[in-house]
């Protein structure tokens, strides 16, 4: 999708609140901040997704702060408070009497560890959300449907922890071979190929490094390997916002998992703030994008 | 008060909105509006108020939409509203034990009508809380003590239909003699003197122009009559947010009332949002403002 003019305002608003969570207290570099980003704001080509501003606004904080991985600290913690729910998430599975729904769900669940969009995020609040509501995933069928007929599954990661997660869904779609794309740098609190090892991804998939070092997937920036395999696989699965948007009009079809995290999206997915959603996307003609 | 880091997000999301109400439609205009004002912010002072920001979004927005007055219809339709509430005003005054409470709280009120920083205001919801919540009005004993010892007061507008809320306010300071002032040009839907002059002002107090073309009283522009008035008029009340932001740290005591529509000046009032306020600020030992 193409930056709405509705995200513009909610740049400076993210690049603030990065900057105060990475430094903070220093009101001097938070304006830097704040200046840098509405100076970039102007250039910003009319087709370039909302997540390629986010490599700008992030490329700043790293510049005037000297730190090249800020989120490394809270990637850890985020990882050590996601691994202690897996109990909780493994018997929430085991009651549920659709494994795939419920896999999903908890997959959808793990898209709120974002400091992107979404900085408040509640963990707990979540897992009470993920066991007491039913989501409304109407394409869960033709995410069935696709996996019956794939011999292999591209699945592309988003935040760090979000990955703990992410596992409940992979065993589900294992025993096909599962390919899991990670950022080509660390990003915001997204996922890289180091922390994917952490995690243990490597013991259930194949990481591959998307090429793309944005929060969200520029297949323009993509690997020659990564492209391939995004083009070949016959699924594509892909969690989270910024995958979406920089992906929701790439050609191909995708099945999005994601939380809906501002307006926008609510408005192109057609379902609220907030709620969890599996949608399926990416060719031209299905989640119409301007 | 100075710009804070807040208001910046603020400022871009006010230059969509106000290009939105302006030129409803046209996108291009939209984003170059949006453009200007990013670009711009790098340039604001540090001690620069909001309301400075104000009048450099909205003196773009008339650049690009070659209109001088852009609210002037919906200045008239909202003062046309707003008389058809005076009957309602008048049986809540009558009722009221407190004429002056009543007449402060019929003026905050007013001060809802705003398309700067709280757009989607209602004015029937406005009456409803009005006429159904007591205000928390704890400086209203100073203002009655202000008002004894004072044998002339400045009243300060804001919005164009505010100011037939207020018109209760100065029947409560009357007999005493009343300058009402206004901005120089309009901007947003602020009050100029030819609206004070149409919703009869005048009949009761003597217009004075600020000499400030931005949606606030910015003293360092001031006109040298209404400076010297600002000085030596014993009770100065100054109406709205616009007026807080840029006298609350004026160097003397000013009566401020207003609606608290953003979570800054919620801050500096110790106020929630939405809340109607009576503060007795502007001299530099009272409501601190960084």
């Amino acid at each position: 999708m193409r930056t709405q003019l509705d995200c513009i305002p909610c740049f400076t608003r993210q690049a603030l609140e990065a900057a105060r969570h990475v430094a903070p207290g220093d009101e001097a570099l938070h304006r830097r901040v704040l200046d840098r980003t509405c100076a970039a704001i102007p250039a910003l080509p009319d087709d370039a997704s909302p997540p390629v501003m986010g490599e700008i606004i992030h490329g700043i904080i790293r510049e005037e702060t000297g730190v090249d991985d800020p989120y490394a600290e809270v990637k850890r913690e985020n990882i050590r408070r996601a691994r202690a729910l897996v109990p909780r998430l493994e018997r929430f599975v085991a009651e549920c009497r659709d494994r795939l729904e419920a896999a999903v769900r908890v997959a959808i669940a793990g898209n709120a560890i974002d400091l992107g969009a979404n900085p408040d995020f509640d963990l707990e609040e979540e897992m009470r959300r993920l066991e007491g509501q039913a989501a409304d995933l109407s394409d869960l069928p033709s995410l069935r449907r696709a996996m019956d007929q794939a011999d292999r599954v591209l699945c592309i990661g988003d935040n760090t922890a979000e990955a703990i997660f992410d596992q409940f869904l992979i065993r589900e779609l294992l025993p096909r071979p599962v390919l899991f794309a990670v950022r080509s740098r660390p990003i915001i609190n997204d996922i890289t190929e180091a922390e994917a090892r952490e995690i243990g991804i490597d013991r259930m998939a194949t990481i591959v490094d998307s090429g793309s070092p944005l929060p969200g997937t520029d297949l323009s920036r993509a690997t020659p390997e990564f492209r391939r395999l995004f083009d070949e696989t016959p699924l594509v699965i892909a969690k989270g916002q910024g995958n979406f948007e920089t992906l929701s009009d790439c050609g191909r079809t995708v099945f999005f998992l994601l939380k809906v995290k501002c307006p926008v999206v609510a408005r192109l997915t057609g379902r609220p703030e907030g709620s969890p959603v599996l949608v399926q996307g990416g060719s031209r003609d299905r989640v119409t994008v301007a």
